[in-house]
């Protein structure tokens, strides 16, 4: 199974600590970890799968395979910048958003639109003028998050 | 100048309306309107455009030119899907998002991340656990829409 | 009609002038030119069909639109290095390589795996062990070239 | 190490034999497979690195995981269809073509521009006017091929 991990380049220790925490559950429980490959929440939860001897991947922006972040296993170089994201996203059966800025909620929508489960920890809430759109699941703690990305995978 | 206009393939009537005033008032002001170059929002925009004699641009998800609107002057084949979402945003200097629904969320998070302005017409309501983010600019009308969107466009 | 012009980035005063000649002669006919927006073959290309009144479009590498030559009308701005080649000749009914180096050489394939005829003007020869591929149809002049496209072009 | 083996998706007995090689040689020297994920060369090289247990990844144009061969361990979905081709490349440190048509032609020219080493087995033959251009370096065999490889793998 692979589930993507998507978040900010730059957080926070706390957020950091949930990342790292979904992370080392996904790879308990035998998924491998795809995510952007860059710093913040994308390191942090490629150290966490890495500390329970998972699989990492991560689908790059740039054009070098050193942008990589040291814990990920496999880079892919994609030199798309932005478009990216869509990579990310279409390359899991489940997502989970920890906390996130712009980028992280392109992934969201481009998920929601593919139809891909979104999980959240603390991220985005989506809203139309007729009221909260529930479409991401909310999950308390990074090991709620892990069972619901689980549970919901798209196969 | 160039304006994107972003929404769903599929509309009401009166989004449809809204749309086609958007691109019609954008043409009056010489701008040239970037779309998706499909369906819904797309068309009526593009329709809207071409009744003012302005140029539009669709860049299209699939492989086929054919999958244009009847008003897509110059369609960009780009067979990327989803991805494609990145270049209607990133070759506008403001977008004018109109509606829409997981595939406009995209563009608008897009746009957004690379710092181009964005003005709604009855779409997304961004928030996080500490409240709404003002990113989207709120337009009552389609002309106030291309007002506030020739106003703050990048150079 | 949508031809591409592909070559290099950089090139001589001759071969600006034979892709000049080609651009020039591509306006004459009422086709619209798409090219990758840059210097060299791409910009003398734009340069003679903007003086013979055409439209050109650049879809460009990267991610600014100040990238484009200064002949270009359209820039699409892509962010996707490399990967745009592909857009180029899927946007085009026909194309003509003017010389050029890698880069033509992906267009020039990608076109003839998308099955959208090439015309050459002192461009590459492809061969395997057992002989040369003649998929290329070469031309001896820019009119000639343009003459061939023109034809050629899928609808 | 990171190596892309590319050919094409369909492919004789012949071919599929020396692209198998290939892959259980990369395998055997520790280097993750990097192909296109379709069948083929694609496959017979997965297959050949998966029996000396390698590790393989596809980087598939289409829009479903369930297009990878059954050797690839990593499907990346990008959805992008031929423009996927730069990945496969770009996310190499070297190239072996085996056999191929004129999408290999384009991962071969795009490894070429981006100066990524390309070695080939029975593959494609590149001149201009003024001669044959030998960056592609020529291997007799597969073991010669990832020799070739490894040696002239970029960092």
């Amino acid at each position: 199974m692979f589930v993507a991990v998507i978040g900010n380049g730059r957080c926070s220790a706390d957020v950091a600590a949930l990342a790292e925490a979904v992370g080392r559950e996904l790879a308990q429980r035998g998924a491998v970890l795809v995510c952007g490959g860059l710093g913040g929440v994308m390191e942090a939860a490629c150290r966490g799968a890495k500390s329970a001897g998972g699989l990492t991947i991560g689908i790059l922006p740039g054009t070098s395979r050193r942008d990589a972040n040291p814990y990920v296993d496999v880079p892919v170089v994609t030199g798309m910048g932005e478009a990216r994201n869509v990579l990310v996203v279409q390359s899991a059966q489940a997502v989970i958003a920890v906390h996130g800025e712009y980028g992280t909620l392109s992934e969201i929508a481009h998920a929601l639109k593919l139809g891909i489960p979104v999980v959240g920890l603390s991220t985005w809430h989506l809203s139309k003028d007729n009221g909260e759109r529930q479409a991401i699941v909310r999950a308390r703690t990074p090991q709620e998050a892990v069972e619901m990305a689980v549970a919901l995978a798209v196969s």
